[in-house]
């Protein structure tokens, strides 16, 4: 099954941003991809629950060793238990990776993607890193950037 | 929903102990659980065969950092990229722990898994680690022994 | 430098068990090498209390994300922030792993450990973990039965 | 003793670069810290071949699994198995970051620093992730910018 991570900020987010991420969750489910997260609150949440309305399936790589930080729309809880050095496994284990607003931590998934050889997409107008990194080029590679939802589900089911 | 991981073997294995991890594959898709297991071969790839014959759904979290390593019985593949580091996370990630055969590796899951204070079941006629540790107790945890595939599976559903 | 990691029971342990891995610690650092634990208390801070008293140096690769888990004879805190999965990089570190009594934890230290190749000595007389697995042979590898400090590091400088 | 990362590209890097990153390592032992590198080429042997050249102690925590992938400046050798999540531990086992040059993996440790609330230092001049990240403000926390190595060092020693 193809696997698709959204990544981006665990706190409180605009209802915009909560909206953009739950409309990417349903758009991914739709797609008949899995969706990997981080398993927690904010853009993470808000794109579980969207894959969920759609009937998708939801996998959060949990930080915590108990399993008990998983936001309610996650279906399996990986507890990885070494905090944010998840933030690798989120992005290996996708095929792409979908940045939605963010701070550091996603600063940091960004990285390990592109050091990866994921494909990335930001999607700019949800602020945060994603709209610092969006376009920027590291190693030759490009955070695609991405002006809508739509625009970055088809850049990440583009990709190989 | 309910994560049952199953450890063991990830070499070549007698048939009889690969029809005992395929018999618990089966069982635990018939009990609606989901099967956690390191993705490779041996144990983990009979047992990952008899979920999907029950319908089942299988996550491999595999040591490499390619997702290439997972056998073709995996649904979810979680790439972890930290080799046998990742044991700690598939007992972590489980309700309960089945120990079918194994060796070194499986070895370390069993301690990693009382150490969580995960219920632990050892196939003893399994062979391997599983025969060697079957109703050890390390700090005052037992490691439960079963003499089939059907008292491992009863075992690793009473759990809280 | 050759690194000797120093693995057992992190709880309280009998006077007689901590001056045993007292005694190690100062071996270790007779003999030039590098002492790696897994830095908190019982046996990892006996090891580290007798290296610094032989001008030993210490390595603790700490479980903890804060680094404030050290005990006070770690000289280079590592900070994993990854539980026990840490436990995989004590021993990879090592040319040579000693295991002092030791429950579940140091159950698994032994698996990674002779899953990665290590030489692995157990000093039986210290009781728990070291005492069970002292002599077993697991995947044709055995865990090499020491009656005392002496013998312990005889055997672990004796490696490849 | 206060450990001092420097994180930056592992690749082939300018004379000039190698020359910064050596000034720096030589600036790290003088101060009497502990330099923390991630122990491969390019950035991190430069810093570690400094630091030896003032008697100072380096550390690498490795990528590999095996531990022959140091530079030969490396006094303490942490084998970590676990690839890029390793980043993880580099900063965190720090008191400051400092970033010289570098591309996706260095991303990837400024997003990790800060978020674990470590000191981040870019020299700038050095070019690469550090030049676009110097002065970046991410999370309320910003990549303090340096012009030279003598700035980066008052900067990390400065720290709490």
């Amino acid at each position: 099954m193809r696997q698709i991570a959204v990544v981006g900020s665990g706190g409180p987010i605009p209802q915009e941003v909560y909206e953009m991420a739950e409309g990417l969750g349903r758009a991914i489910a739709r797609a008949g991809a899995v969706l990997i997260t981080g398993g927690r609150g904010g853009v993470m949440e808000a794109a579980c629950k969207g894959a969920k309305e759609e009937g998708g399936l939801t996998v959060g790589i949990l930080p915590g060793s108990e399993g008990d930080d998983a936001n309610p729309y996650v279906d399996i809880a990986i507890v990885s238990g070494m905090g944010d050095a998840r933030n690798a496994i989120n992005v290996k284990s996708a095929d792409a990776v979908i940045v939605v607003r963010g701070g550091a931590g996603t600063l940091s998934e960004i990285g390990l993607a592109l050091k990866a050889g994921k494909r990335v997409i930001a999607i700019g107008p949800s602020g945060g890193v994603a709209e610092m990194m969006a376009g920027a080029v590291i190693d030759g590679r490009e955070v695609l950037p991405a002006g809508s939802v739509e625009e970055a589900i088809e850049l990440a089911l583009r990709g190989p």
